[in-house]
């Protein structure tokens, strides 16, 4: 297998480490397929460098000039798309058409950043003084990092380096190590548009790479997402090198079904919300909090039916609904999770923990879990299980509800189902959440507005992509100027011109 | 009464022209009480000239020192406000508390033009090219002329000036005729508060007035407020001496009275809306449509108990809900709407044409009045009728009620009163009307917003104070810049210093 | 030549008009090519009325899926550019090199619209009183056409339809009939685009078809770029009309040459600002000022030697500088214009009125020619030439030169050659021409900022295209909203929740 | 002297620790003039929870209700100048008008707080999908805090609370601890200005109250100015904390004296700049690069003569042009620096080591100095002296000039002065610091602009007030919302309404 060795992407060329390698698997199947290569400190050095030398050039480069590289950037994924899917499923096991929906909102990003000449106009004041005139200025910063999770191998780290690329830095990316394929070769169609070398790398690789990045005086930010004890970690570290920071950590995203809810737009939109992807995303829908418990035994019962339909499998199968779990020991800790909220109380209604794909029986394979009777003091209530289960609160007020969330250590995201006008506007008013639905179950902001949460869901002043994405990656410089007469121009009785 | 007579304040000073003078009533008592002079074409090119002169100062004066006067000019409209409510209330006839909340909206948009520094910042762009930066700057147009109504004599003239003022433009104002002093004082305050001579200009007039305002070539644009038919005038005039212009017109506003409204909500805020300052209100909410005729019948009946308590009377008894109309002829013309609305079948439910106020009998009164079974066919509803008169049109469904709305001339504002999430925002999105409200039944956009309605409401490309009042007043200019080297700076292999 | 007649495009198809037809030329050959039928008002009322019926589907389409129309609208215009410049070259006579320049800025505006989704975004405010929100929308107009003159047939068309779409509009446009088959034939890219059929129309035409759209009151606004007379009988009858208007008019831009200016940079970037497509553009630099007569008498003789180099020809020879003018009447004329300054006095320095180009010998040339001692009452100063004619005017002070400048009813472009910062900032600061170049002899503003002159050179508030275009293709809306407590949140005593 | 402890302001009312106290010197004379009570661990969790529980309330209150105390707010402050100026001089020992300078900039982010509806406008888009909305709005943090140094006690503090107030969050103020007077006063003008109790809560003390400010998870961000070391430290400690955190440390601030530099101009805004406040600005001028020997010695000759003139003394009198600095150790400290410097082989020109004032003998003065000859590897170049004391470096190119200032480890302020467009166009865009000056010695961005630093002078993301202030003192939440239909709204058949 040491033909198969997946390497770096640095200076425009693919470079492999002669340290260790790390296996990759096909979690759809349970095998080892690849093998990577984890960069040592001297490669990630190696990748910065790079980076350094290319940014003088790419920081002059007209905004427009850099614009047009996203715009062929773009046509490039949407060219190439099936091979990205294709890489994305077999190292992560999500379904093709999930992986064709994550490709979709990276592109989106991409296509924000073509919109670069506008987001990137700074401020000026004629006459702060009389004849003094002020400008701010958004600069870039230099080199920056990205850390990217496992889950969105595509999306997560497309959310980064188009922005800090159209800003004008360059780019030293970390992806996951479990499934690094989709995103090199992203990286290499960002070449193919045209982009100089060095302008983007991408180095694999595990603690070593991450803390030389983090301890690097030549890298400016870093911009992270991945579990909470790591994103504290990531911050508190960059902030301690005088580095710039945001660290997108953990989530528990609860849903509070009103009184008043439509039900079938319920039960339809909480299947995708918390199985898709196997539940594996930031913003997977965990919670559902009913309001009444007239309202919780309809829903525990559609859902029931619902999930009766729910198709598991392999990646490559298009009519599945959701596929693996990342590795086995993933698989083992969203167990662990089910059966610590039975033995802790709560009723399991349906149980994902014996399920089989036939054919594929080693896959990494959770079956969609439902559980009810949860309460706020289990430990399946209190972590992120990132896995196929949803957990069902029940209580009778939705002030009871709001409660919980407000008090949830985690605040990325959160939803409320209901028709009426007042409810909604209280809810998203009031809740401690960054990113609010109102019937929406998975309310990830659109590129061109900006993703974060609150509370330990996200670490630094500005949330990531979007108009926070522009102000992360450029610093304001602003100049005032005035000019002394030096008498080149002629007579000074000059009167003013009127109209 | 010669001694009485109501001059023009041009260049910082009161002039009188010596030609014609016209009668302001008292319409409370029914009684003349001054004279004011009408400008002759000299007078009003005398103040268009001081205003030319003004200009370049003013221009070169930086914005925070603009704005630093309307800080001081807000404080004295809070320190003199009694008198400023009673100068309205003797000419105008609303009662004094009616007053004081029109002089507080015009403050607020004093409060914004306080902002000038933040809201005049233009777009700084470098390298639209290599080492070429551009910017667009928003420069004042020079002298600019507002032609008011008699309704809000203190309000809309407080729209225009302060936020052409704070741009840099100097101003001639011809306010109303018929209640010209609050305006003139107001003026006064101005430059107490240290504005230069010249920069702000009031004179009163007619038809002599306003077009040589609209034909002089040294006004550069020309904002009004009044009736349809003149605002088209304007607006056409304006244009055709190629002036820019925004000219805003009548009203005919309705509010649609779902099934699930809260009906006390409903009641209470249609009295104001319908019945506050007689009706004389561009936003006066004049037609209430009802969704099915079980919610007709309870509003007939909620609206007609609570109407008995309302109480019309003199400007100046604190307890008064409204007070006279403005004119003999103008209550004429209410009483012809009603009773036309009768002979065309309509019910009045509540007549307010006999009413009369003890002791004030020769006031210009109309009691409120409530006319139930209106169509839209009835010249009354066709009309803008500017009194104390709400008609009911009732329908079967939110489809039909919005048909009315969009088919109608005029869309400066509606309302919608629902619970409901789902109504609420296809009312918002699909209306043809510029100012919504949702439960909210005088829909005005606060000071920070901007003020303007659609089809025959407004004529122009921009709304009245907010961000479209700097727009307005502000013409763009784009520089392009790119510097040749000329050896002051030294050794050009000087390389790009990185971080 | 019946088979090679041009119809219009109206609702996604050719369709051709039984009336009328015009002879359509090649100017580098002299020789009628084509006929171009002309719309009568019939053809014009089917394009508006195709175009009201696409409105309510396209203005539903949300905005990113309109900006992906563009998005592939670009790479459309980029893989057909030779065909386009072709079709431009033929009709127009401009150098094929040129063409690609002049398509290349309509590109840039096309980059521009693929922003909609952020330049869209309305404001929101969240308590402008307790519990009561208000934001402003910007809604599109519905029907909006758009008059374009021969000079730019891409280019300028495409400053107009793309920012309309974009923003949720249909459009009709009439292009200039002298030249038009390079803009139908962009219209049919933009509907293999995916462009829905209606949203975008061309009907060709003369006087007929424009009153048409001045007077139908379904066209809302009115965007026209053309001559000045023309550009003011546009803004005022379609203000007559209650529409909104923007009417770009003429030119005549200066540079000032101050002493301290890089000649060389003077010499190389006059020759393309004065000559370029025969001066035939709205920005051409046709009056060169200079300060002092020791610069006027370098700069004649280093632009006189500098014009021998220059080869005028027909559009299809890539080397050659300039081709012929649109038609011969335009070529007497401008011949009229030089004859007329040498009566009134100047000194015709190169003189371009014989000029012949070998086997093209009736093609419409006239060569580059250069007047020095031009006088400002000169009838050949006063008029926009619109010709290969550069003038100059010798002053000796700075003051004079702008006060020329100011003075001229134009104020579209204008640019100082300096390498002074303070004459430069008070040059920027205090002319009145809306686009202002420092050492830049063209200052068309960059797609993203707007274009626009002053004085007569533009009729109406907003500048075109930039973030002018898209404020005048929208409407704003404003929603004031409050939701009565309807008790499906249950639990008042429910307390404001705090970090 | 037990009668004269200063206390802290916390819910309102002035509370008084009973632990330690520090003295508080009038520098101008050196004796002790009251003592400052230190705040115990206790007594900054007693301020912290005023705030909380203050934050409800206040976050509520609509963003023009909180404008309108910061409106009132500056009339008291601009009534009580002379009473807060006197507090700055008495403790700090700078000139009266000096003091009156700095609290006008600090009044200056009061009017900008004014505009906070404005500034705090969220971003709202219809249809990111087909009836799917989504906004952004900007909330506040709840409990924030500031840390401000002993050089501008009334200013710094004024350059946050202000803009966190206006955005809805509660304060807690740490000023400096040597002249806490006059912002302590300026705490209760703005409870006069009628701001609820709780809001603003002012703490004196030492490392006890940082690091309960820093430790206490209330507190939701820190914004800092001080010494590098100290701004490290915070930066750090706060984001282990898992807070955001703006940190502003030192300065070394260059000016470039290229040779067409306007002399005249050069002397008289260098001795402000350098001198002014005895140096102890954070943007004070203490480094002149001067290109060419010529220059330099111009310069040194006029610069030494214009130095006789200044006179130095204590702060009440106001024809003197500085006054003491801080404390004693600190006039020793500058006094080593100038003593480094001579020994390290500068040369001395004039020397403030020996400067006595009269009837002041143990005030803490030191003279004007003047240093020529500084180069970089002087320890006296390398540190921020904080005293009056400028020092000249010689170089040959701007190359090498700027190369110095982009080596240096601090990137506050900078300046150049030329008549040259290019030169300043290149330096502008290519120095690492974050305020740029163009022929301005102190470049101090205006209140509607930011202030920041880069390199080591500022850690965080965004600069301080203006408006990167609003956007560091709010949180970002990003609604998306979707109706279902409720039946509500009759007549599905309703078709889309259309102009």
């Amino acid at each position: 297998m040491t033909g198969n060795i997946i390497g770096h992407f640095i200076n425009g060329e693919t470079v492999k480490d002669s340290a260790q390698t790390q296996d990759v698997y096909n979690p759809s199947t349970g095998e080892v397929s690849k093998q990577v290569s984890l960069a040592s400190k001297a490669t990630v050095e190696q990748a910065i460098t790079a980076a350094q030398k290319a940014f003088p050039g790419w920081r002059n480069t007209p905004p427009l000039k850099r614009a047009r590289i996203m715009f062929r950037f773009k046509e490039l994924l949407e060219q190439n798309a099936d091979k990205i899917t294709k890489l994305i499923g077999e190292e992560h096991g999500k379904i093709l058409h999930d992986a064709r929906g994550e490709l979709q909102r990276g592109i989106e990003v991409v296509e924000y950043a073509c919109g670069a000449p506008e987001l990137l106009k700074g401020e000026y004041t004629k006459n702060v003084g009389t004849n003094i005139d002020a400008w701010s200025d958004f600069q870039p910063l230099g080199v920056v990092a990205g850390i990217t999770p496992f889950n969105f191998p595509a999306m997560v780290p497309l959310w980064m380096f188009p922005m800090a690329i159209v800003c004008g830095n360059t780019f030293v990316l970390k992806p996951s190590e479990r499934d690094p394929s989709s995103t090199l070769y992203i990286a290499e169609l960002l070449h193919e548009a045209g982009l100089p070398k060095g302008v983007m790398n991408v180095v694999n690789g595990g603690k070593e790479a991450v803390d030389t990045l983090l301890h690097d005086p030549i890298v400016q930010a870093i911009s992270f997402v991945g579990s909470t004890p790591i994103a504290e970690y990531i911050y508190k570290t960059a902030a301690a090198n005088g580095k710039r920071c945001q660290a997108l950590g953990g989530a528990k995203n609860h849903a509070i079904i009103m009184p008043d809810a439509d039900l079938d737009n319920v039960v339809s939109s909480l299947l995708g919300a918390a199985f898709g992807s196997s539940g594996e995303r930031c913003m997977a829908l965990s919670v559902a909090v009913t309001i009444g418990d007239e309202m919780a035994d309809k829903l525990i019962q559609e859902l029931t039916q619902a999930m009766k339909k729910l198709k598991l499998g392999a990646y490559s199968e298009m009519s599945n609904d959701f596929g693996p779990v990342i590795t086995k020991q993933h698989k083992d800790k969203i167990i662990g999770h089910i059966t610590s909220a039975e033995q802790q109380g709560a009723k399991i209604i349906v149980d994902g923990r014996q399920t089989q794909v036939s054919g594929y029986e080693n896959g990494f394979y959770v079956g969609a879990t439902l559980i009810d009777h949860v309460k706020p003091d289990m430990d399946s209530y209190k972590a992120e299980i990132f896995g196929p289960v949803l957990q069902v609160i029940r209580v009778n007020t939705m002030e009871e509800a709001m409660k919980l969330i407000n008090d949830h250590e985690y605040g990325n995201g959160t939803c409320i189902y209901t028709r009426d006008g007042e409810a909604a506007r209280y809810f998203c008013d009031n809740i401690l959440v960054g990113m609010v639905g109102v019937n929406i179950p998975l309310p990830v902001p659109v590129a061109y507005h900006s993703f974060g949460g609150w509370k330990r869901s996200l670490f630094g002043d500005l949330h990531i992509y979007g108009p926070d994405g522009v102000r992360f990656y450029t610093r304001r410089k602003t100049v005032t100027q005035r000019w002394p007469s030096s008498g080149v121009r002629e007579g000074s009785q000059f009167s003013m011109p009127t109209l």
